[in-house]
């Protein structure tokens, strides 16, 4: 046999001894075809690896491509220098906003990185009574995506309840469906504090992973209970890396992004994971393992992530392999620094122009009441998580309008065209000087979220996002001083990374500049309309008490 | 949630600790649901453990039913009570007979064992110029199995210079459509004897298992190149096995029973393998592993393979763990020996008197030749394995009558009706006394195979094969003394293996009555018209040399 490329004088990592192997690699068409000493072959091309340790690409299968903000075509450009050859991409806000539709939109796109999807389990987030969102993934639009064989998993399934103890639940149905059509296909989870006897409630429907917040008790509980665990970036404390390493569970678990957002993306993707996990004490051939060899064998991709005969030749060279610094990134053989970015310019009319609400005025935010005083429900931002919790405040009213006193306001707009209902609602602990947030990202239906302490500023924002037709604006002092457009289904960019990255920053600041406290500032005003995560939470048909998974009213009582 | 069996007082086998923790397990819906100390459920049936050591059903995922002379329904039965509840099939016998049609017909069958099914992709085992077979697998039926979601893997692919330097060729063929219609569905392999440089060739194309006889240096290499090996009896010496534990290669290998025959599998299964593994000092724990996890994991049927929630309810109970003796056996958490036995007595027409071929006489037997001597080849018979050296003889002729002198006749008549033709051999190292054999087992193209010392025998023998339609009938001092009826096909019963193997066990002792001395006699005088397998064996078209793969003259040269 002949090859095309020899890459020699390497320290080659191999998945199966675990350890690093003085070798030449030859590959042909793509893949990797020998693995031996001192390979000669007089047609092929030779990369001198130099003594580089050579790796396999590493393979993210649990991550949102919409985090950053980017369509597939793009991200793809974007995350192969860090090494990132092939993900497995959960597209469920595509899919609220545009259904089934936006999800062959993102398959539709060719890339040089491998994407595999799983179908989202839970669009909407929960029902159409509690929110409208633009798509609806239902039984024949399952069904329909089973036949694509890019599809590799059902995403992750969050409403445990109907789960469990609703047969007749749409995501018990989805369940079915999929292992009636594809009985071999793994059932992604999401079930953050679940445990014990609920937890093997959760499992016995045929749900084997999670990629949710852990502790060392929820890794050694899942684990030994059967399921592969996918370790994020908040997962990554010392008691959970103990946990995984004490246990010898290298075999069950792997690291995830999950969500990486465009201006993180800048500098770094999954590589930072396994980076961090060596810098805690994990061996380096265990943290490149379970960035590679699990995660491909966990959804089936065996094609891939180990540097052996037959597997597509995704691979890394590094010199500094204890900080995981990475020189050279290739994929199917090919260095990822010349590959020709082709930007995907032929975006379908239908995904753009997708913000289908009447543009505010200053009206719109005032909330008109006749009484003296007002008892409302508020939502209090937690800085640290994506929670709120829910209060309540007595509140005066003047000259017929409620006087929102130190607190934000926040109005959701539909913008689907279906009903054109606001709601409103008010938050504690957000933005503390005067002025207004504007954003059509916002979990999971992604109507248009308008938050702020200045009504002027809170129309000039909403405006603003309308004309760009989709993306995050700022306004201070009645000026825009930052915005980030997002103009395919209001959600993403065809944009490259290093531009989209740097709006966003300049956005990430202007909210701080407003003196909004959070640990990630856009995921927290994003997460403001997520139906599904504690307590109170807003979308276009009002607050939503989220464990009770029922509407109530800004205002309880008024005197 | 209520639950219907609850299994108490176990020392239960966590296939994520590979330990052994002390508690209940709850069933419901044929799965395992709970698992916890002390659990309370009225409704629930009781299975007192009483402290014995619970763990997994077996699964074997690679063997040929047809080894056993027998049909799923039946094989089904026999192996559930030595705790083998799951198999992955590779029907290449049937296929060689019946076609796809034959896959079909075992597909049919229900039965209380879970039977997944392998691809056969290699019938015929050469090609239609060197014998002739019932049936053919190419292209077309590939792709119709593929839609069966029973079909798991594509069965041993064997011709390794096909595959690696022939794109044109069946097998590449075959590789490819599988790759393009299921690219995740494993590629099962079949390489005895290849490493180095032409191993991986082989691995390029997508193949990544082997279960042929491995030693400790074919271990390391194909493990470390990715192949997952599955370990079967006749490679289970010490230095394969330390090998295993030595690197530490628990996740990359199982254990497998390829063929056991009818009279064998009274006594055992692939409990048998692991027993063995416990006695060679195998960790008792990584044993089972390696009969349980590791091949569920290799055939994505993780539905199954550990004690945890969602996983299929199949366990054995064991007090005697040390010498893996197993009490009792759980199929979807039903007793196995509770289970009424269906008999499969609708054997479709088609499958039954398949032999048509002519009535042997006496004359059929001779070798009419003009001359004083002739130059023979012959195959020389080892007893230790399935292959034969090519010998070269001179023999006398007798009044124009080849005199076959202490050597044995073989004889084989194509029996699919398709050419009605006739081919002799001579073998050394068979039958010493005075006797014959004829059998319609003959791998892998199963046309009647008449063995013998005695031309009057031989014509006993084949006359009442035809007459039995199908199976294998020893014939001595022209008596028939032992016969076993392999009514389907004429390679596999309906019979309950009891019988069948009691049959099979008598037509073993005949053999050796003859004289015949082998390992495995029936295999042995079976694998004589195997062309896939060294040096020379025999087909109705003639002598093959089987590396060579060409037909050769039984007489060399004549003086």
């Amino acid at each position: 046999m002949t090859y095309d490329i020899i890459v020699k004088n390497c320290w080659v990592f191999n998945s199966f001894l675990k350890k690093f192997v003085f070798n030449d690699v030859a590959i042909k068409d793509g893949k990797f075809a020998y693995i031996a000493s001192n390979i000669d072959s007089e047609s092929a091309k030779i990369i001198d690896g130099n003594n580089a340790y050579m790796i396999p690409g590493l393979i993210d299968i649990h991550m949102h491509i919409e985090s950053s903000m980017s369509i597939p075509n793009c991200f793809a450009y974007s995350v192969l220098p860090w090494g990132t050859t092939t993900v497995v991409a959960d597209p469920h806000e595509i899919a609220n906003v545009a259904g089934k539709e936006g999800i062959l939109f993102f398959l539709s796109q060719k890339t040089p990185l491998d994407i595999y999807y799983g179908i989202p389990s839970s669009v909407p987030a929960t029902n159409p009574d509690l929110e409208t969102t633009g798509g609806i993934i239902g039984i024949d639009e399952v069904k329909d995506l089973l036949d694509d064989p890019r599809i590799v998993c059902l995403g992750e399934v969050m409403n445990f309840h109907d789960v469990c103890y609703k047969p007749d639940s749409l995501s018990a149905n989805i369940i079915k469906i999929c292992k009636e059509k594809r009985f071999q296909m793994p059932l992604e989870g999401h079930c953050p504090k679940i445990d014990g006897e609920k937890l093997q409630n959760f499992l016995f429907q045929g749900i084997s992973a999670d990629h949710t917040h852990q502790t060392y008790k929820s890794v050694y509980e899942k684990i030994t209970n059967g399921m592969f665990l996918e370790i994020q970036r908040k997962s990554m404390t010392q008691d959970v890396i103990d946990c995984l390493m004490e246990n010898n569970f290298y075999e069950y678990f792997c690291f995830v992004t999950d969500d990486v957002m465009a201006d993180k993306l800048r500098y770094g993707h999954l590589n930072e994971l396994v980076a961090l996990a060596i810098k805690m004490g994990m061996p380096k051939e265990m943290a490149i393992y379970c960035a590679t060899f699990t995660p491909a064998r966990r959804m089936h991709l065996e094609d891939r992530g180990a540097i052996v005969p037959g597997r597509i030749a995704d691979f890394i060279l590094l010199k500094d392999i204890d900080n995981f610094k990475i020189d050279k990134v290739y994929k199917r053989g090919i260095d990822v620094s010349t590959l020709n970015y082709e930007q995907a310019i032929n975006i379908p009319n239908k995904f753009l122009n997708t913000l289908h609400c009447k543009k505010a005025n200053i009206e719109d935010f005032k909330i008109k009441i006749e009484g003296n005083k007002a008892l409302c429900n508020i939502m209090a931002i937690e800085p640290h998580s994506t929670f709120t919790t829910h209060q309540q405040r007595w509140l005066n009213i003047k000259d017929g309008i409620l006087d929102k006193d130190d607190l934000v306001m926040i109005t959701i707009f539909e913008r689907y065209g279906k009903s054109n209902d606001i709601a409103h609602g008010l938050v504690a602990n957000a933005i503390k000087e005067s002025g207004a947030i504007a954003s059509s990202w916002a979990h999971d239906h992604h109507n248009v979220l308008v938050l702020g302490t200045d009504y002027e500023d809170m129309v000039i924002a909403q405006n603003e996002l309308l004309k760009m037709q989709g993306g995050i604006v700022v306004v201070k002092d009645h000026k825009i001083i930052a915005k980030c457009i997002l103009e395919i289904g209001g959600i993403v960019s065809s944009r490259l990374i290093e531009e989209l990255g740097k709006d966003l920053e300049n956005v990430r600041e202007a909210i701080k500049e407003l003196g909004y406290e959070h640990d990630n500032e856009i995921m927290s005003i994003a997460t403001l309309s997520l139906l599904v995560s504690p307590a109170l939470k807003i979308s276009d048909k009002g607050l939503v008490l989220t464990k009770e998974q029922k509407i109530i009213n800004l205002v309880e009582e008024v005197r």
